[in-house]
């Protein structure tokens, strides 16, 4: 049963009708993108109702909402920035989900004043990709600035957190670019997070990959990585693929 | 011009059509796999005919070999294994390749008694790909247990003798198995080789890969590895497709 919600200026909603959800979204301030659509893709269901889910860097809330049918447990959403993570309550509200999900509006830093440590079975995220680097051309909209940069959280700080609030042999999921892979597999490993699945995403055939989705368990065996087929997104001509169609609309 | 060579016992000739090559190989002491194929195809071809190119793990050769049209330089492959190293000395005999090939039956290990140190343009490292660890099974073929597990050379140390070797901005070239992903990228950096250009393997549609070919710069910049298009082996049906087809015989 769909509740009305309060929509604010420049707002739209938007629906993952794969997912029968609908969501929140502005382009001013913060709309999501097909990473938050294959994170939650690449998540394994899970219909254990007393499971934990934390998402990190949650923005509009679009990777939990995206899970509400594949996942049973309690959602809670961590945004830093006060207006995304209105947003993602009001989505919350919009789609009836109130009694498994709750947003909270804090630094990941401080997670463990919400969470307590070693009690997520998963914890999503989709984090900021690009370096805080001086020469950097950071994007005018500070929303988007934030959410894009590592102005406010690092990937080694996301990294210990996802690890901090997994139980052993919790499961964590990452989305992030590949030409940082070195960087993010070496901070994986420094947090105790090993890889499990590993899925490469391809915008077209011939081109590569501009997407990485990394499956960790906390605490998992070293080495047994696998490097799953590739996700490819859209055909030569620039349709979307079957796969790509299937998690956006069926 | 082809020479005349010697076989040994059970000793064959194959060929690589693609590149115009003769091997001599033998099914109890060694024969190349795609994976040499595969690993010199990857390589970027160089027409300079003073670089030079060091094939560490040469094993019969083959890697050197597959690469005689495409790398015009000097050629030296470095094999610890005398019955391997005297196979791939006949197969640049057959060859008529003396003048730009030359074996060295030595330890990787002790490879700067022979080739000094930053001088090569190009290495090129087709390691045993298993850890050797007590409970593992070893191919009772001692020559293979050596070519396949780390009994005499691990990949720190294949790292640390690729990296020793080239100039400042040389390119190294390694296939290895996927399921050691991480380490294999946190074991190249600790080296200064740093990822170029990543290719997964899959040896048909929907399987996970089973290859992993990586080109390193040495010193090169951080972040920026590239992750190619997959490399498709066979089709569902198991029949090589036309990217494999061409790497063996066109």
């Amino acid at each position: 049963m769909e509740q009305e919600v309060t929509l604010k200026a420049g707002e739209r909603i938007d629906q993952l009708s794969s997912q029968g959800v609908q969501i929140i979204q502005s382009s001013e301030v913060f709309a999501f993108s097909l990473d938050a659509v294959l994170l939650a893709a690449f998540v394994r269901p899970s219909q254990k109702r007393r499971a934990l889910l934390v998402d990190l860097c949650a923005g509009n809330g679009a990777v939990g909402l995206f899970l509400n049918r594949r996942f049973a447990g309690q959602v809670v959403e961590v945004e830093l920035q006060q207006r995304l993570a209105d947003m993602a309550d009001r989505s919350i509200q919009l789609n009836d989900l109130a009694d498994r999900y709750q947003v909270i509006n804090a630094d990941v830093k401080d997670v463990y004043q919400y969470v307590a440590k070693d009690q997520a079975d998963v914890v999503v995220c989709n984090p900021p990709y690009f370096k805080d680097q001086p020469a950097s051309q950071k994007n005018p909209n500070p929303y988007l600035a934030i959410a894009r940069h590592e102005l406010t959280i690092d990937l080694a700080t996301v990294c210990d957190r996802m690890s901090g609030l997994l139980k052993m042999n919790g499961h964590g999921y990452l989305v992030h670019r590949p030409d940082r892979l070195t960087e993010i597999l070496a901070t994986l490993a420094d947090h105790r997070l090993e890889p499990k699945r590993i899925q490469f995403v391809y915008p077209k055939p011939g081109m590569d990959a501009n997407m990485v989705l990394i499956e960790v368990i906390k605490d998992g065996k070293t080495g047994g990585s696998k490097i799953m087929p590739g996700f490819l997104v859209a055909d030569a001509s620039g349709e979307y693929t079957p796969a790509m169609k299937k998690a956006l609309y069926e």
